[in-house]
């Protein structure tokens, strides 16, 4: 039978979920999601104790859309790590495009702008998880307002957050961070980034407010791909740091998608799929919980190898070697199957 | 390329949500939902404690649809206020239409058939949040079974449900709720309806059984709107009563939208957007929570102004003075973003 | 207006939610799920505790799909009995079809192959309840690899799984489960079908491993159909074991479907809709809940009405009587509203 509308003219694509748009591009409606399925296998010096875990890392399903100059999204994890239960919202926002890419304003629930690696999505990251950095010193997302544009080669984002995570009175203490990136060279062959961020958050623990700023430096040269990204935070008394460096090699010749100042993950041009291996070094003030270690000083190695399947399948196995200042360490074998739909 | 069905002829709807029906309406699909997210101060002379929120207010999906006599409907929440995790549900039910649009039945979650601002949808409210009245009247969502019909001027809905919410165990205590309203005037230019309610439910605190009835009426004359209802109800040795008077005006010129026993919210006729302004007196024994007072014999004041900038989207902002009869009183400032999908 | 699509052609089907497939089957995306609400009266004599509940049963909606040589499903609680909220995910997984129906793996949260029963969807079954053998013995979902396919007339699926239920160290005790069918008669009016279980499962308590095998014969002759299962296990010291068997009649003529090694609800043939009458016994040791009975030795009867009004809709009563070893007994009244969409 046929397909019509009682409204205006609709092109379906299917893409990434499915998504319904006008040909006017007035309005649009999409449902996508993901699945990450991992195993992972843990073993620490210091305390012995060696898990086995075979289990989702992350299942989320969103809605998103828009109406004339609005737009929405609503993500919620169906399941998450660790045997806790779906039902955890990630992004619920509502977003104002009535001034163009220019200027967005961004109400509700989102990422904080802060942070490469962390801004860059959990589909799309080249090592399975985010470096003891990223964990340690990126708010990740939070209830919010902020303003963010784009241009050919720029990014900014300056937003007012709830500084302590959710609850009945969670605009008490308040955050301001901000991020802007800039790529001076933007090829089909090669791309250098630069970036930087800072936030400054009132705290009830510690001290009475944290003061965190970053510096990022990515590129990409045909099949290789780096980035690197330097962490300093004054918080009270402490005042910690930490950096990470990251290398990448997509063995099958495809390049590493740049866009709007953040890394997608390999498209692969051949049916075959695409191979990628990378590496990661990272030192200084972080949060190792990867590989069972604590939130202190130390550093860690990171090898991982991808396979991606087609678009929407990627295959990842990493390997983690942390070790603290004091002299323990850890590592961890994790294997992972995704699909982004 | 181009998009066809293996069986009847469909039609795509994008007013909601998205909606796939046949053209002969045999089946339907629809999935939709709302986002609403809020500042909101409020404080209490009573117990000094101020709070500052900027959060969800309310987060849901729903998936609705119908196959021949059949119909079907689940709403959940994504999240919902004050730091609350989503999956509860909201509606849950199976409905049979055999009957005509004079009688069905509704099995499952739902609705209980009492009150005008009860049943006007969270989005489509003119003032921000329901008031105390409602709020400490009106039973709301429960389980049961419910017969209800509808003509051009007059609907009707009586049921039979669970008294104290969901358990193991939860048709130990039952409840019968009814209610039918009437619009005798009923054009485009104006409206005038009139509404009765009754439950008994039967109770193990307090009371053996608790009975309440409520009054409805409402009116429409071209962009002007106001609507009152008055509660009372017998708990055992305790009568309480109380009441809502709730005048609106549309300034651009629109009238807000009547159908089936409630008013719908005001969908803009300019690009531009709908601009109204409202107000509302209350008194009696309410439930004074938005302000941060009792359940108790008190007054409360709500001013408030709305901006429909298209069919989906809402901004509001309110203002909330209560005073209780012992003298203790509270306000609160809320703004709102809504998108109803 | 028109529906197209800037990819491939599209095909939308709505037999069962919304699926919308490229018509060289290249992709597809499909939505859809559950609601099963029940009025359930139980009573028993050892405790006297006598309930009447009126309660969502299963409230599910799941996303499924494939791209190439991978599928994925994702299905998760609404809501679920017994006034337990949403967020619970069923089945979560990813699938590799690269091999063809002979050979899928499946990786993450789903059915382990066990038990005819077990594995006939909760939307399919004859009886409203699984009979006590099948919640006693057979395991159910769990997180695991498994690798299953299907002949014209024979399936089969073995897998390793976690044996323990989710945690963050579930690979500790693990499981190997298996099953084989075989269906040595296949024609429009008659079905034969044979098939067999085992289950090896590492454990803590009670014993160091669980060996559980169950045996499955099953037919369908016409209108008429039988099914049967033999339970049998070893854990450490205790030696327990049980069977079951159900016959049913659809009395408006229709035949029950087999498909793939178990069996689906019954399609009406008429706008009418189609009766079924259905009986079980079972005896031995099993889980009593549904009739308040402990898990223990014991015998119960079930006897079943069901009316399915079109695809998608079906009620249905039952009553079970139960009687454990001891001489306690119990006995439940249980009636079913479901939509399947």
């Amino acid at each position: 039978g046929t397909v019509t509308t009682d409204g205006e003219d609709l092109v379906i694509n299917t893409e990434s979920g499915i998504e319904v748009k006008t040909s006017d591009d007035l309005a649009s409606f999409q449902l996508g999601g993901r699945i990450q399925w991992d195993y992972d296998a843990t073993q620490s010096d210091d305390n012995g104790v060696d898990t086995k875990d075979f289990d989702v890392r992350r299942a989320r399903l969103y809605v998103k859309g828009h109406y004339g100059d609005w737009a929405y999204k609503t993500q919620f994890n169906v399941a998450e790590s660790e045997g806790a239960d779906g039902g955890d919202v990630e992004d619920l926002y509502i977003r104002y495009l009535g001034f163009g890419s220019v200027a967005s304003v961004t109400i509700g629930k989102q990422k904080e702008p802060f942070g490469l690696e962390e801004l860059t999505s959990s589909k799309d990251i080249s090592a399975l998880e985010r470096s003891a950095m990223t964990e340690r010193y990126a708010p990740g997302r939070s209830g919010g307002i902020q303003l963010s544009g784009k241009g050919s080669n720029w990014t900014y984002g300056i937003g007012y957050f709830e500084a302590d995570g959710d609850g009945s009175n969670d605009f008490n203490n308040t955050a301001i961070t901000a991020r802007g990136t800039f790529a001076p060279i933007q090829t089909n062959d090669a791309v250098v980034h630069l970036g930087a961020g800072y936030t400054t958050r009132e705290a009830d623990v510690q001290a009475d407010e944290i003061d965190t700023y970053n510096l990022e430096l990515a590129g990409r040269m045909g099949p290789f791909h780096a980035q690197a990204e330097y962490f300093d935070s004054e918080e009270g008394q402490l005042d910690v740091d930490g950096y990470y460096v990251q290398l990448g090699w997509v063995i099958t010749g495809e390049s590493r998608p740049y866009k709007a100042g953040v890394f997608k993950r390999v498209k692969p041009s051949s049916p075959r799929g695409a191979w990628e291996v990378i590496a990661r070094f990272e030192e200084g003030d972080g949060k190792y919980s990867d590989v069972g270690l604590a939130t202190t000083d130390g550093e860690q190695t990171t090898l991982g190898v991808n396979y991606y399947a087609n678009k929407n399948v990627r295959l990842g196995m990493s390997y983690m070697d942390g070790e603290q200042a004091s002299g323990e360490s850890g590592d961890e074998v994790r294997a992972r199957f995704q699909y982004a739909f």
